[in-house]
């Protein structure tokens, strides 16, 4: 039956969701995102907002759904445990947290560990398995940047390890909170790109952030780049911070952006100006994983 | 006259003002805090909270008065522009910024440049001075933590060059406003020394703080840290961040911290992690900088 539904699949973070019903051969059907992040979902809530998500979709109460993101965490709807790097496909197959047997399952994030240390994801993983899928690689350095950027390291299609960098975030507490956001105009999101590489090359040349950030003030102090610059200058030291720590001059792997267009164009500029060429991939990275997922699934019944 | 007050010493900053009036050999004879940084003080009343500062003192109307301090920034009382480094005594007091001719005189500000971007400083330059004449050094290495810490390398009784390291306002971003701020208890100033050694040598061996905070967030997700141990643990994160940049291991100039007793207590236990011991001085270092000032003036006048 080609023209039943294959998988309701569901992106369900901490301040969205984005649900989608997908073919057999993974296109999207229906696509909905609702303002109902797993923060504004009170415990025992969670079934309501699911309904209300897939509302009036043509699929059969039985259609399989996968689901992925912090919906898996305490907070969430059912909490899904990390499983451990290395981990492939297989390994989250295993692990799925059922919501209701057969039917509704979460997929668990992934932990690591650096020098004693845990790092974690959720949602992300779906993410770097739809883009490989994708792009039909099996070997790739993967960055997903955002408030939590991650750096993946694919092998064998499995991912390795991963390391977590909070670049967004860093740069929302500068932007709104610090001392150089007295001299910053409002943000329009428009990339200044000379100012925003300015700032890649000086954090590359920089004992580190804590040090680079204040050349935001100096610079404007001494009138040597104007305010408008300066929002892009700062995303381009914040962003160089968290490039230039990267394993890339080693790297032989395919290197992916996966992520939103704003994002993943500065990423280019960025990688660019280390000398490296990088494929992007947008939100169908998800869908293409919770597709994956659930045709392997399906293989193995 | 010994008897005679010597010098009005003022330390005016952003946002507070300290006061002192100083015998001929050094001593403090009087001292007062006031709310009154220069933020406070609208334009046109900075003689009004001067007096205010100095009410009451037995100086004479003609006792030299000199003010380090954001009190020589554009918004402070009179602009004191930054001198270019190296820069000695003999260079501050050239470039005193006069607010009344022979009488009250703000000592400028100093700046440095590296890779073409500068960097400014604007009261610590006193401190130093002041530091290393207590001290009877002509070369060290001087560290002064906070909002935004200055590392300043001295060399031949000059500041050679200096480097800033906004690792305060992070700690404070980060403490006050980031996700990590959601799972620490309220900071009691209390430090866990185990915590804030924890993180140091976590900050010692990861890429960057970009990562290195997220461990303040995984380490509490997988109960390996206790909350109320999280506030000591990032303040490690953070100064250990500012530490590991700077030329520790190739420096055989005396290590010296300037600055209040709990910072100067961290920094002393950072370093000594790095394997440095360094000498610690208080507030006195201001008061000791702008009487060596004077002093000059007066052998030179």
């Amino acid at each position: 039956m080609p023209d039943q539904p294959f998988l309701v699949a569901i992106d369900w973070g901490t301040s969205s969701l984005r649900a989608a019903l997908l073919d057999a051969d993974g296109h999207v059907r229906q696509e909905r995102s609702l303002p109902r992040g797993i923060l504004t979902v009170p415990a025992g809530e969670f079934p309501a907002v699911f309904a209300q998500a897939v509302a009036g979709w043509p699929a059969q109460p039985g259609t399989p759904c996968l689901m992925s993101g912090m919906v898996g965490s305490r907070q969430g709807w059912v909490e899904a445990p990390y499983c451990a790097c290395p981990a492939g496909f297989a390994d989250l197959a295993d692990k799925l947290a059922w919501v209701r047997p057969q039917h509704i399952a979460i997929v668990p994030g992934l932990s690591c560990e650096h020098a004693e240390v845990p790092d974690v994801m959720r949602g992300e993983e779906t993410q770097v398995f739809g883009a490989i899928d994708l792009l039909g690689l099996h070997e790739a350095l993967v960055v997903l940047p955002g408030t939590h950027s991650k750096w993946v390291r694919v092998i064998g299609g499995r991912i390795e390890s991963f390391s977590t960098f909070m670049t967004g975030e860093f740069y929302a507490l500068l932007r709104q909170h610090s001392i150089l956001a007295r001299t910053m105009p409002a943000d329009d999101g428009a990339l200044n790109e000379a100012a925003f590489v300015r700032g890649i090359q000086h954090a590359a040349r920089s004992a580190n952030l804590l040090h680079a950030a204040f050349s935001a003030r100096t610079l404007s102090l001494f009138e040597q780049l104007p305010s408008d610059a300066l929002p892009s200058y700062l995303s381009g030291l914040v962003i160089g911070e968290e490039l230039r720590s990267q394993p890339l001059q080693g790297n032989t792997a395919p290197v992916v952006i996966v992520g939103s267009n704003a994002l993943t164009a500065r990423y280019q500029i960025a990688l660019k100006s280390h000398g490296v060429t990088a494929a992007c991939i947008g939100s169908e990275a998800t869908w293409r994983g919770l597709w994956a997922l659930a045709r392997h699934m399906k293989a193995i019944a």
